[in-house]
């Protein structure tokens, strides 16, 4: 911990705004500023020539996340493309901690890029369910966190991904073995102290909490699925998630060179807003704060309609005039994460922030955008059956994962 | 924590000895004031009636190491003796750290008291070999770890368990599933302040060391032991070890009830002292410290006559005159734990007392009981094949470990 490239975390109380595992907030409820923690974590800008390089060696036009800098910052990701473009593979790992029954359009967003990413990679990939993580930090029984997990990994699997090349697990279920081992070589070079450094801890936290980081950090290591990877201890690792999971992975990349093994490479995203603004990521205690993968045609009507934070003025004649402010506007954000066409965006960036399209027609236009995606998954999650969960979940070789 | 029942250990700095997993320690190296650990620990001295109990419900004397007060503090014995009483059998478990290749007879003490409480109770009995502890607090790889782990478990096998009633396991190994669910409802019950005041554990020390103590505790719940006791969550537990484990399982006893479980209750025993006298344990890095199981005779009698620390008197006129002084006297010290003749030991305790026998006779007694033990030991150990290793750790039901 500590060193030049890893830079601490400094106390929260010091902080403007607050992002890490457990909370994301930014200076009285203004907006985050991705500038100030790429500075603060240390981590780099994606710009333009990573794009072209994704583009040439995937042969495919980069992921929208991608083109419209939803996935913003990195840390080696060059070391990955560099290693690519050689002819060496990687795999993949993304997780998801399941805390509700259902996912709100945030939560898709990891898995809809690393799916993007497996398929124009052709790479495996690794998903952690960390339902310890979730009986530790919420107030749920261990069958509880078992289920939900479950129940998340059916949404995961409605992504799309790859069963020849998927493994879903659950640490309740599959933490032990070489996995186990990987966690106590981790455990073992990081002191109370710098755990407190990078995660906040307080005397008061049980020792559950202090004892899970490593739990998150070992899928970063192949030799913790020696079922996938036998004998490639030094496959490269790249995860993409949302930024305030980099805490976890200061931790891993500066473990990981003491312990033998290769550092993580990573790629992250910003947050998805909730629909009364951009101070932070979506609130699952408020369920009129996201759009819900469970939500009904009419609960996505009635809450973009009523909830999303509108940047248009306060009547049409001042709005004709003045035009929409892009900057806070939700309606607009949602369509830039998920209205795949750039000339249309493009078209209501001008038209709105011009004056000349409303806020309803926005609404209305993100509306059967997030309607058809909803409806979308909806399918997708319907066919998902329990073997197929028990499928995903087995561990088992995947022989063609580089196929 | 900190309940009337359970006091939490004072700081070391405050005490006069200190007794605790890693060091035990007497004051200006004098003798453990056991009397004192039991009241700071809040256990409770064994009796004369704990003794008859066991020997009218077991139908055979009491172990010398009960006759001899050896294991002389218990937490609940009563309840597990009441238990037996109405016809509720119960599990013993009782562990080791594996960090040398060789046990020395303080290393044995454990293993013979428990193998007897399995033959005289006919109970099955867990034990654990604690490789991630060793790895986690010495500079030992993890294969060095687990290969002491196989190793010491031949020395436990030696000791006569029967294979119909005994399950050994390493953590390496073990830790998952039931097992690993448990640490982690433990881990959620003791605050880091609590650990502190438990372990003394410092911000320094790596956070392996603060996430270990559930991995000892919880083998005291039958749970963590699907394929042995099935359906038998309210199994009583008695778990028979040094005194100085008492931490782990002060806070076991804590956490127990808080999560629907049985307290275990404990059996414990005095330091076995080093050859240079009782100060504390015997030290694994001065091998003239200890009689190992692997000494040869040779070895035992050198060791024995060159080392081991004498009450005698320094002319063998004022030793006639004034006798020995048996409370410092190391070779009257071992006869008491291992020469089974009560007769015997009285007949010494008089004699040499009163100054009628010399050191030198009683060196030559022990290194007699001490050499036909060892060796004993020895050929026993030879008889461990590596199957039958794997046979005494399979995970595997034990359909007759009540019979």
């Amino acid at each position: 911990m500590g060193t030049q490239e890893e830079p601490t975390v400094v106390d929260k109380e010091e902080e403007e705004q607050v992002v890490n595992p457990w909370e994301v907030s930014a200076k009285d409820g203004g907006k985050i500023d991705y500038d100030k923690l790429i500075e603060k974590f240390g981590c780099v800008r994606l710009d333009q020539s990573h794009l072209e390089r994704v583009e040439r060696l995937t042969s495919r036009p980069a992921h929208v996340f991608l083109r419209r800098g939803i996935f913003f910052s990195h840390r080696d990701f060059n070391e990955i493309l560099d290693a690519y473009e050689r002819g060496d593979k990687f795999y993949l790992y993304t997780g998801r901690g399941p805390s509700s029954e259902a996912l709100h359009l945030g939560h898709l967003i990891p898995f809809v890029f690393n799916k993007y990413l497996q398929d124009a990679f052709k790479v495996p990939i690794v998903i952690q369910l960390t339902d310890d993580e979730k009986f530790l930090w919420k107030n749920l029984t261990i069958e509880e966190s078992c289920r939900l997990a479950r129940e998340n990994a059916k949404d995961i699997i409605a992504c799309g991904f790859d069963i020849s090349k998927t493994f879903i697990f659950a640490d309740f279920d599959y933490v032990g073995g070489a996995f186990y081992k990987n966690m106590v070589q981790v455990a073992k070079r990081v002191t109370y102290n710098q755990a407190v450094g990078i995660f906040g801890f307080t005397g008061e936290d049980h020792i559950g909490k202090v004892s899970f980081p490593p739990v998150q950090a070992v899928p970063s290591f192949p030799s913790s699925f020696p079922h996938l990877f036998p004998g490639k201890d030094h496959l490269r690792c790249l995860i993409p998630c949302a930024i305030d999971q980099d805490p976890y992975f200061r931790m891993t990349r500066d473990v990981a060179p003491r312990i033998g093994y290769q550092k993580p490479c990573m790629i992250y995203s910003s947050f998805f807003p909730a629909l009364q603004g951009e101070s932070g990521k979506m609130s699952a205690s408020d369920p009129n704060s996201a759009i819900y993968v469970t939500d009904s045609a009419k609960d996505i009507k009635t809450k973009i309609n009523k909830y999303a934070f509108s940047g248009g003025q306060d009547s049409v004649e001042k709005h004709r005039q003045l035009g929409a402010n892009l900057e806070v506007d939700i309606p607009f954000k949602y369509l830039s994460f998920f209205l795949e066409d750039d000339l249309e965006l493009e078209h209501i960036r001008k038209e709105y922030g011009a004056g000349r399209m409303l806020t309803g027609e926005v609404k209305q236009r993100l509306i059967e955008v997030l309607t058809e995606l909803v409806e979308r998954h909806q399918k997708a999650r319907a066919a998902v059956t329990d073997e197929m969960v028990d499928a995903f979940m087995a561990i088992r070789p995947l022989p063609h994962m580089f196929d």
